[in-house]
């Protein structure tokens, strides 16, 4: 622990006993009210000289009757400090402030948090063990999408990447905080984290001792936009793919970076924290460093927003309490109920490749072949991710700065997001808090708990036959419960009703084609035997 | 070993030795010549009092130059008895017999060998370590299919079985001895292998101290049918559906059957040798057991044919030397190389599901996944079996006697079977004797050897794309030597020449489609560069 990191803790400490007290003391401001999980933000007037963002350190702690949260504030620039605080319970909240200046210090004041608005179901969290549901109860299945650049685009370019998500079927991105230089990726982006002085040389990443505001001011806007069309940010803090030296600088810096992020994003009730894309190939770090920066977040974020770092050959250790959830490159879906069962946390398939045609064996599925991996996520008790990756023309290997969905963003020419749009709305259809595969399925199939009737048999059960073609099976079905049938093509998009309801074994005759599936959705507990 | 074990043994090496001038001693009987890899066929007449299945032993010492080869001989029903000999060298060769009937003993006498008929290059055996050849060092590829239960369902449907067989892609023909009592499998068939008495249960084996003659005339007749037309038998000799109690008798009655089947089969040159199918779904026998009679099997076949055992989900110990390959099922390619690693010996994938539409997971896949399952199983160096089950009509799960091509033969409807004759031609016209899958591959391919310079660099490299569809990839083809280039789609069945020869790193631009396949043949060694 440095001494700010004492500073701080003390007197959060101090804070957190004597707030109320504090809170009455001093006059409160009179700030507009805010909407549940929306954030409050609290400006104050501070110093600009010497290094504000290493001098001074300002944190403030949130009331609500028996309850103290402390966040991070952070100097804005100029003289500019901000503290961000996100309320997650409705009524008046007393704030007040602890600084090493006297000027940012002891600043309280009141606001009220009101209904949330309309749509906003607040930050995503664990739920029903590997399951994810809003802090409103809300049920969230993660369908996610990669673009890993592409708020280094500039305002056009990004702007038709929020026109797509805002109609696509994406609810989460995959997007990294720190620009990226990879195979087609070799442009410089308009914002850069450190503030560059003219002539500053490509390699270095600038002065590391300060943040440059506008960077993070960039992201933000980003991360509102994100969250005005419902879409997850899974923030990834830190990616092998460099060439301005932000990925190797020492422990401390990087801890700094850290506080400073989540200072400024975690009142956001769209972040998600991904420590690290392919942790493994940072080779200047070992794990137990990327273990002690998820240790940083997880210390630091008031609201404990979900938290996972993703590896390319060597997979983290997901059963530490370091991470909420597994974030995982690979398809192989026949070890989902072993990690399931080792982890006891939700499991994110978020590198499964790609739709696209680049030369790159992660690069080219087919549109098909995507959409299966999709199915055999979520029927696995899994959620996936996409992402895509289509070459313009067949020579743009050698062609810098080709747009590439899975970077940049822009526009989705692949087939699978419509079947992914479908398979969303279908799931989101079930009235369930999510599917959990089935042990020792002969056949795959997911089962989810009914919304009425949790502890009964199941409310939905979801099949999903890929290269299998029976024309007719006998399904399981629970006793004592009724279903009605569908049989669901996945990539025509169609949902085909069966006549009548069903309980226990119920033979169904089949199309006989293959990745074809069956929604049974119970519509009541089976009429008892009358005796 | 039993009394008449041990007389034979005692017989056969005093025979050894003495066989020259045994030779020698008798008139020579006037025999016409045989073909080498046919059956020469030594027809004795003794006693039918008794029972001389159990009680007359023979056999006879074939010897050519400095070669002597011991065989059992067999009763046949009424006064015959039979010796059968499968030469494999041209020339005059000599036998002489040996009995515990002085009837039966020392009958001597010669025959020539001539050239093998036109298209049969004799039994294959294990070549190259990991692939097959027959005796004449022509490589085989198995191309195999399944008909358990084609011999027991009356000759107009063996008949049509055999037309199918005739015209279709297949070389090898996985088929049980014993008829089959299976779902689908409920008919009696028309021979038994052991005598039934008026009257005996069906629950009953028969008389299991004698052989039923009939049975095996019929069997040799659709062993000798599938050698015409170039098909091997892979004689299934126990297997678990049953109903008959054929495969619930002692150790000493299956002993004897094996013996005797031995004695019967083995000089038929296309019969291959499969212990069981799902050995591990006899309930009545342990491992041990299995391995026991597979030394039967091994001790007394004087051609050592190809021999393997199959299981249902313990894997058999396939480094044994008991076994010359193995037969699994499964289709994990993954595993190949390790397995291949392990065993060293080929793999035959014999089930890898069916193309179908049954309602049981093995049995209805598309026949595009039954290619692609092919085709993986070669570019893995390992070789496929294939299978067919379409009802004809859907309720026919509860129909008794639906016939299915992969019990009952018949005609085939699947859309596999072309496509599996495209791949056979094309690895055949590949003049290599076998593709080993190369190490980590990034595509899965597979390499052979070039038959005019087996040390040099590969003659042909096989990829196979699988789901990926790269618009473009660069080939690491070896340095040093030129190869012509063809790009194939295995579903279409078209083979497009790339224009020009290449070497080392060689770019080409694809089909944006999945499933698709490259072939690299070797046109010549690169010219040495001038100096």
């Amino acid at each position: 622990m440095n001494r700010r990191e004492l500073l701080q803790l003390t007197s959060a400490a101090a804070l957190t006993t004597f707030a109320p007290a504090i809170a009455e003391a001093v006059s409160p401001t009179n700030h507009p009210a805010t909407p549940q999980y929306d954030a409050f933000e609290l400006v104050l007037e501070g110093p600009s000289s010497g290094n504000p963002f290493m001098d001074v350190t300002l944190s403030a702690t949130f009331t609500l009757d028996h309850r103290a949260v402390t966040v991070d504030g952070f100097y804005d620039g100029g003289t500019t400090y901000r503290v961000r605080f996100m309320p997650d319970t409705i009524g008046q909240w007393s704030y007040a402030t602890t600084s090493n200046l006297p000027a940012l210090s002891s600043k309280s004041g009141t606001f009220t948090c009101t209904a949330a608005r309309a749509g906003e179901h607040g930050p995503v969290a664990v739920a029903r063990t590997r399951h994810f549901a809003h802090a409103d109860g809300t049920p969230f299945f993660p369908f996610g999408t990669t673009c890993y650049a592409w708020v280094h685009q500039g305002a056009p370019y990004e702007q038709q990447t929020l026109d797509t998500l805002a109609y696509g079927p994406f609810n989460k991105i995959r997007m990294c905080i720190f620009p990226k230089s990879y195979e087609y990726n070799h442009n410089e982006p308009e914002f850069y984290p450190f503030p560059r002085a003219a002539g500053t040389p490509i390699s270095s990443p600038g002065d590391t001792t300060r943040f440059d505001p506008a960077f993070f001011h960039h992201l933000e806007q980003r991360i509102t936009d994100l969250r005005a069309i419902g879409v997850q940010a899974d923030l990834i803090l830190f990616h092998p793919y460099d060439r301005w030296g932000f990925a190797t600088l020492d422990a401390e810096t990087h801890g700094r970076y850290l506080r400073y992020t989540v200072a400024r994003l975690a009142a956001f009730s769209n972040v998600w924290w991904s420590l690290a894309n392919e942790f493994d190939l940072v080779r200047s770090k070992t794990t137990a460093d990327f273990t002690n920066l998820l240790h940083i977040v997880q210390r630091y974020d008031p609201y404990q927003h979900m938290r996972s770092i993703h590896y390319s050959h060597t997979m983290y250790d997901y059963a530490s309490p370091a991470v909420t959830h597994a974030s995982i490159q690979t398809y192989d879906f026949a070890q989902a109920p072993a990690w399931l069962a080792a982890w006891n946390k939700p499991i994110c398939y978020d590198e499964m490749q790609y739709e696209g045609d680049l030369p790159s064996r992660w690069g080219n599925l087919t549109g098909q072949e995507m959409t299966r991996r999709f199915w055999l996520a979520i029927v696995n008790g899994c959620y996936p991710t996409h992402g895509e990756t289509f070459l313009t023309h067949p020579d743009a290997a050698q062609t810098d700065n080709e747009k590439i969905w899975w970077s940049h963003g822009g526009k989705l020419s692949g087939s699978s997001p419509a079947r992914i749009a479908f398979l969303r709305k279908l799931l989101e259809s079930m009235n369930t808090s999510g599917l959990d595969a089935s042990p020792n399925p002969y056949y795959l199939n997911a089962t989810g708990p009914s919304a009425s009737d949790p502890k009964g048999p199941p409310g939905s059960i979801l099949y999903y036959m890929d290269q299998h073609q029976p024309v007719q099976y006998i399904f399981p079905l629970p006793e004592g419960a009724s279903y009605k049938a569908e049989i669901i093509d996945p990539w025509e998009m169609t949902i085909t009703p069966v006549e009548g309801t069903h309980t226990g074994k119920t033979k169904l005759i089949l199309p006989k084609k293959p990745a074809q599936a069956l929604r049974f959705t119970r519509v009541r507990t089976a009429d008892p035997v009358k005796g």
